[in-house]
């Protein structure tokens, strides 16, 4: 069993890093405050006698071992935040898994198979991107050379800020190979406590499509250009933004989101030269994603040729519709069975790190509800019991896939 | 006479200061790029044995003693630019009256009346709030101290950065009374070219409204927030943006850019939790102007209402519309008739340091046509004879001013 005060406390111990006057945290990846995290979660996993290990993506492992050797059940999840986060968001993840293995070694029981935590890096794709970028090369899905390469919006380079803050570490990521990936974590949506609470059994991570845009027109005088002589670049990412939200209406499942507008020179009076516009497209389905991508494209053709707007788009994420494995999302379903705990099937919204390690062995995750259906907002919060239930799941399916 | 290979080869030696691989030139206001421009220019002022004064706002005035005691005739501009600025905008006006005192001095003749030029701080308002920013503190539109406190886009102080760069002088803004301001300046604008060419005397400036909005909603997560859970003040903004321009195509003269949007948190997966973007809207008359203002307040009061938004407006800038002297307007023309040169009437889209200083004292400007009437730009461009016939205008009716 998990001991839920300190599963609790020790939520609240890594909340107070970073934590912002509104009630949440802002720890994003690599810096200070992400930096002092990690120095927390490392005394934890040592003071608990693993074996803690640092990757060269910065992706922080404690491994606890088994009786024999092989593959281990791992458990992990990130302890970045966005700019807006709360205090839940991934670090249950993270802690509960530390308190898994807190559990097991209170109870003076060993697993079969090694078992770890990790705590991956920039899951949240805030500052850097992709998203879940630790755990993307992690399972071999980006080269360490090119995510050491990948630039924040000011110009800062990822691997010098690993090293910045000492957490280029020397494993090669991947190097403790998975038998199992199990992850605990908040649902940041409104589905399960709009359905009367209980867990959820997540069967699988929606398709996942960001594009930044660049829109680039033609700088001018805004009091002295007639306005049929603008080349406006901000109108053009005005309307594609519009224009992306209204294609949620007619396509099942869609969701847009321009989270990053930004203009240059960004000057009262100057008609914007440049503007940079991102889209987050999401759907469940691989098919219906790919189309609304299209639509915007196709959008963003017309608009430029009928505008005189040029427009270039880079991917920064592209994530195909991810089912987890059946044999261990029944095992979650058993383990809150076991607690008497209701648990529900439902798809992830959110990307998540089980998404990347799905590609490498089997993987499942348990969902606890988000109070208000809240997240990446400082107000997001979950029910303490439902963060203790959740841990006795993991902590039940992970038993078991570390002894079958 | 003015000597025109002197005139441009200052002009070209100025805009080598902040010089910008595009061609153009990037001295935004306070900055070490200005800094470095009125370091070269109160030198040429020195050499031209003029008295030198810089105010506690960072005007920089040089001036020529006349005959008499008096109130000076003063001709001036303004060095800083645009991020996207040009070599011209600006530094024409001030360079062409150093070239007027330099030609008197040339000429061994002293004017009866004193006669000055200077250099006003933050004329753009491409740094800090309002543009004209100098002269209104010259004319007593704005106190020294409310001057001091601006803050830029990065939370710089004003009066900070002038300390900071050397330019916080001992002198009182507008310790010189005025006879009489004259202005050259580029158009910025297609008229006189597509007119056929010549130079234009300005009749006045048009109306000024700078606003800056800032839109509150709710921060959640792209991912598994339904779209009708969302609270988004990207889309408002996007929305604002695209009203203000469809307004201009209803109330005649009407203009508006919107040339800052900026998102905050600035997270691809985060929908926005405070969106600032700016209106610069613009028109020829102060009724249209203010029933455009009206239009887009009531615009802002629906949709906040209807999207639960919450809309915040400062005023950034606000100047009515400026006629100038009529007499001075006829002494600009007389002056081109001087030299046979063609000159239509004309009011002027840009705010200028002449729309300020109309408030002390007669005012009139000389504006050359901008090539393509591009500014803002890089690529903006005079033609040599059109910048050297400006100043020779510009000579003839300064000298007419401080002899009357
Ligand atoms: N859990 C979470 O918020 N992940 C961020 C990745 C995403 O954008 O879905
Ligand atoms: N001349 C000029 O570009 N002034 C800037 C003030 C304005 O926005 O019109």
């Amino acid at each position: 069993r998990i001991d839920g005060e300190r599963l609790l406390s020790r939520l609240a111990a890594l909340s107070r890093i970073g934590a912002t006057p509104e009630g949440g945290c802002r720890r994003l990846a690599l810096t200070d405050e992400d930096k002092a995290g990690r120095d927390w979660l490392v005394g934890e996993l040592r003071a608990l006698g693993l074996d803690v290990r640092v990757d060269a993506i910065g992706n922080i492992v404690g491994i606890l071992k088994g009786q024999e050797d092989g593959p281990a059940v791992i458990m992990g999840s990130h302890i970045d935040t966005v700019g807006t986060g709360g205090r839940f968001d991934g670090a249950l993840g993270v802690i509960g898994g530390v308190e898994v293995l807190a559990a097991l070694r209170d109870a003076g029981v060993t697993p079969k198979r090694d078992m770890a935590v990790i705590a991956f890096t920039n899951e949240e794709g805030a500052r850097f991107h992709p998203d879940m970028l630790g755990s993307y090369v992690w399972a071999g899905g980006m080269s360490v050379e090119a995510a050491h390469a990948e630039l924040d919006s000011d110009g800062a380079v990822l691997g010098s800020e690993l090293t910045r803050i000492g957490y280029r570490g020397p494993e090669q990521p991947g190097f403790l190979p998975a038998h199992a990936y199990l992850e605990l974590h908040i649902e940041q949506g409104p589905v399960l406590e709009s359905d009367g609470g209980g867990l959820g059994a997540v069967t699988g991570i929606q398709a996942i499509c960001w594009l930044e845009l660049t829109l680039t027109g033609r700088p001018s005088h805004a009091g002295t250009t007639p306005m049929r002589y603008r080349k406006d670049p901000g109108l053009a990412a005005a309307r594609i933004n519009i224009f992306a939200n209204e294609l949620t209406k007619t396509i099942p499942g869609q969701l847009a989101n321009s989270g990053v507008i930004r203009t240059w020179p960004g000057n009262v009076n100057v008609v914007p030269e440049t503007v940079v516009i991102t889209l987050d497209l999401r759907n469940p389905l691989d098919a219906p994603l790919a189309e609304a991508e299209a639509a915007v494209r196709k959008f963003c053709a017309e608009l430029s040729a009928r505008d005189d707007i040029a427009i270039s788009f880079r991917d920064l994420a592209r994530f195909p519709a991810t089912p987890f494995a059946e044999e261990l999302i029944a095992s979650v379903e058993a383990s809150a069975a076991e607690f008497g705990l209701p648990i529900r099937r439902m798809i992830s919204g959110a990307g998540h790190d089980a998404q990347m390690m799905s590609r490498l062995c089997p993987t499942a995750m348990v969902f606890i509800p988000s109070i208000g259906g809240l997240s990446h907002n400082p107000a997001e919060l979950s029910a303490d019991d439902d963060m203790v239930a959740g841990a006795n799941v993991l902590l039940s399916a992970a038993w078991r896939a570390a002894n079958a």
